[in-house]
């Protein structure tokens, strides 16, 4: 056996470890893997602005699409997909008129955040080999007091997520 | 002279010969006083966010409203009126309905930022002595170029903001 032939074999073996002993990687199964974010990131509500949103119907909510350094570092750069460690996060509010700004204006033109629907937050958290049964990325939905789920929800998101691969399963772009 | 005199009389004129080199400080006559920011605030799109609005109407636009860390820190901690040296950074985009969104839900009802309009950047910076003709904040408007004005449009923003004079001028509430 060559040198390069026992350090290729030594490689695949190693890795072979490496995946078989971390919970869920490289697995496709989504009953084993932790498919799912289960702790609130620290500090989000610091990150800076990727973008807005407003979703009308059964939503009816305005959003701001929050990135930790590694996203938005990304996202600058134009880089897909996004580098592991990076983390989405959405906060969302009803879609309210402003009385107080309107009459001000003297018309009725302003919306503005409400009360935190049960959708609040959402994150998405970037881990090719934790949540590789989900395309590398975690998912995540709290209400107002940090509680996760419902799980229904959850495993809602993947396959809508799935419709942009292209993207890297991120529907928010990047707004200068 | 004691030691301690001699020092507060040292601070008290230093401070009096910084006040009145300062351009505009001190006065209320508004045609003297400079009103309005000429430069947009350096990093700003680094600075954390305060809250969102949705401008139907003739803006028909979708906003983020940021804030320097002198500001997040006074809104945070519920102080008003602000501080000197605090900014507000208001960025607007056309709302514009996200067709890519759409599709992949199935029905027509996301909304994200699309063209800057002109009003794209406005600012308020927070300088008692320099904009104390107009409450102690300047005001400031500017393109997508960083090209600032109309001055119709800057000398129509004190006026408004009179309206919430008990808020220290300022429209937009913190949004956790």
């Amino acid at each position: 056996m060559t040198r390069v032939a026992f350090l290729r074999i030594a490689v695949a073996v190693t890795a072979g470890v490496i995946v078989s002993t971390a919970p869920g990687s490289g697995r496709a199964d989504p009953e084993a893997a932790p498919i799912f974010v289960t702790n609130v990131p620290a500090g989000y509500r610091d990150w800076r602005l990727i973008s807005v949103a407003h979703e009308e119907g059964e939503l009816n909510d305005i959003r701001a699409i929050l990135g930790n350094d590694i996203a938005i570092t990304a996202y600058r750069e134009g880089k897909l997909p996004l580098p592991e460690g990076a983390i989405i996060a959405r906060i969302a509010w009803r879609h309210v008129p402003s009385e107080e700004n309107n009459k001000v204006f003297g018309r009725a033109q302003s919306f503005v955040p409400g009360d935190p629907p049960p959708w609040y937050l959402q994150f998405m958290v970037k881990d090719s080999k934790k949540y590789a049964a989900t395309g590398g990325w975690g998912y995540a939905q709290f209400d107002k007091d940090g509680k996760s789920g419902p799980e229904k929800d959850l495993k809602a998101c993947f396959p809508c997520h799935q419709a942009i691969k292209a993207r890297d399963f991120v529907f928010t772009r990047y707004t200068p």
